[in-house]
């Protein structure tokens, strides 16, 4: 049986690509164990990958009030909210491994109201969600209700500003039909053998 | 740390449980390992509890053009679409074991349209949707597309009514915070050790 | 002309149904004058129909804080809300002769409201429609709303189960194109003859 | 008891109305036996009693392809869709007594595809209710769709415009909430006594 | 290139017209320069031309607590919510002129949120779209809203019966393809000429 | 009175930025005449603003078979499903330029049915409509139907991520509050002096 296909478009070869694009595969693979689909799929467009990545990298490496488990809980109920399957999956593993919680992915994916998060996590992926689905109607009020929690404005540009990126991104997954590499799944369920 | 509770509920003791419940769970304990929430939690009510898994095994376990695994598929397929935590975790894990696929359970709860399935299965997908969504335009183009695909009608009756009676089941799960059990998350993801 | 015909799928005579399938339905013959479509089309399926009318019993007969007129009203509409001709039409009949009141059915389930009915009745069949609706959303300020106007957390459970139910036999009922029988417009208009 | 009032305003008295608003509420009293409350509710506004009622009058009084009992159906299908109790009951009782058929009205208001209607009423009332909730995107297929059950261009801008007003007028209702005339509820639901 | 038609339906020639509504199409052109589409193309149905107009002018010329810029905002901004590009344009320009501000009508059209506009019409518009898009949701809530920014209940109907007559506006306007004048779109934007 | 404000985050002054960031800012300035807020906004966050920018290059100079005015109308039209006030204004002027075209923004904006636009264009718009609004069911089908109009794989990854883009982009605008500098309401709207 030939393998899915990971996306509609042709995807390049390695060594096909051009060197910075090449080498930042080369590093994920060198952390990960494999490369992830998005990288392959997306390096179809260079420039738009060169692009992409750096706004990511922007975003989810940088200083800030929101920790890094917190910010994959926003891109995993963000891909719920939108029916993307490939960041689901891909984000729901980094969101274990992050969270050292093998349960907190699903969770968040399919109802955060029920997940086992604080009540500042619940308040900060109701704002995620809100800018997902209807940004027009944030207001004063939604500022105010993160402020409570804590969250400072630089903190709430994060939270928002995650939560529109993903929105892109779960876009052009669901456009391309971005299949999430198999390992994904399992990643960060099962406890690390000593 | 006390564990989360599994229910909003009180969650009543094995043996303060009438024989026949009790009976119904050390059963299912005897073959899973472990007793799903969803029976700890709905023993509150035991007239209600034998009702609802009697109507449970009516449509699950009956003889049908509808696979076992196709039947947990419509099920995952609507907890995703209600947002019910517990059953796309519980019986995503009985979807892997069936179908013997530890990925169709997450691709069918977030977009079955992206999911690793026959056309056949997406077409019973899309009409269980339909069902738990928009039950009121279900017509007679509905039923002629899943004929051409090769069910007749009493698998559509089965189609149909698991739908709904997840439409129930889901809703039932989250009026009572009904919190999955630990042990489903990593049930069928795995291959069995020899 | 030939009558419509009641189901989308075949009806078992009377006399070719087990004994206590056809017990049930000659009982209620006796109390309403006529057997109501609803069992007579699912007794196309006898083990489905012994689970959901063992469910409908436990919901709609136990005691509770909800009164029979006030579990009707939640059936009612909840058809509403569920584009659903079959429980609109005869859950409205039964309801208009449990609360003695001709009109209270019909703006139920149109806009509850702008109907005759109580506060208390009021804020049970927002929560009812949030159930049948929004379940997932369903947290701990409504079940505090509903505390506040005297219904304990049992009273609760009947509301949201109630409204659960019907989710799934409104779905029925529009899957099959259940059809309502003539006698329940009628039903609870006029008063009755001395 | 106090009856419950009409209108969220001021109710005038007949006798402090201008004449030709007073002479149209006897000439319909004369008719139906009472006086329907919109024409009520609605003279405390006199200009727009008269704009509203020669609109009415206009769509609802001329020659068409449209029966004026199919009007009333499109009304009552409109009414379910806006959740308009005035236009539902009121428009339901016309209904009946134009269609001189005791079933239709509920049929119609609660889901007109499982109405005793013809395949070209379940045309018309699709077209209205796309008028009702989506008309930004009615374009050349649906007057196409139309046109094959016979409807010519002016009946579809009959169609069209009934929808039209009655969205207008079922957000005046709900605005006031205006209350139907206890009569309408029964009306031509029972064989007129010879 | 022959130009657009301005509606789907028979424009009528003007001196075909009756007197009164020809009258009253030259006395716009007197004031504005050219005919408004609106009349031209409504005129195909003169009786229903004048109660639409009769209704038009008793909401928009009446005194009311809701100056009349203020009644081109709520137009405006139901426009948006219906996607009626006759009614966001022509109205655009009317509300500009009015407010004498040659950037309100979009911020207005496109999220009220976002415009140039005080506390006490933000709450109007918010009213006024309720009144568009859930009217059966109205309740005293949504009034004691608006009167505690000012407006009586005279100046509530307004608000409402405005939205309400633009929605059967907007439909009209979707039905027939009408088409605004093209004069339409600089109105208002650039400053008159001394 | 003071300037409303531009954003909700604090505007960085031009001499505090970083060279690269300065040099973009006074080329824009150089062909428009005046620095869109956009720019001032976002260069708040230095490393996000070049990603952004980035980007948005990569789509929107790149050579493609979609030209650079239909990408500007699926910016708009984006726009106005997202209630995006900054990207409705600013981009609805950059189209009005590249089409030469006054009244095509505002017809792509409020509702693309109604716009003086080919065939090929309609179907490019419903698509990235799709994108914006459901992309999780984006299938076959809707690429079959753009290549009827001749677009190619190519053109189709284009369409739908500058969809995906301003998803990003408009939910940005809406977070912080993004306000359109007042030249661009006018722009492209009269025709340039010669």
């Amino acid at each position: 049986m030939t393998p899915p296909s990971i996306s509609r478009y042709p995807v390049p070869k390695l060594d096909a690509l051009p060197d910075d694009i090449r080498a930042r595969m080369l590093e994920v693979q060198e952390k990960a164990g494999f490369i992830p689909n998005v990288f392959v799929a997306l390096a179809h467009r260079p420039d738009e990958f060169r692009a992409f990545f750096a706004y990511h990298d922007a975003l989810m490496l940088r200083d800030s009030g929101v920790t890094k488990a917190e910010r994959e809980m926003i891109v995993v109920a963000v891909a719920g909210a939108n029916d993307c399957l490939y960041c689901f999956v891909a984000h729901g593993a980094i969101l274990r491994i992050y969270a050292k919680n093998p349960l907190v992915a699903d969770q968040v994916g399919v109802n955060y109201r029920k997940a086992d998060i604080t009540p500042r996590q619940r308040a900060m992926l109701a704002f995620a969600l809100k800018v997902a689905e209807r940004s027009g109607e944030i207001d004063e009020a939604d500022y105010a209700a993160l402020r409570e929690h804590g969250f400072d404005d630089e903190d709430i540009w994060d939270i928002g500003n995650i939560s529109a990126f993903f929105c892109l991104s779960n876009r052009m997954a669901n456009l391309i039909a971005l299949r999430p590499n198999d390992e994904f799944y399992l990643l960060g369920r099962v406890p690390k053998q000593k």
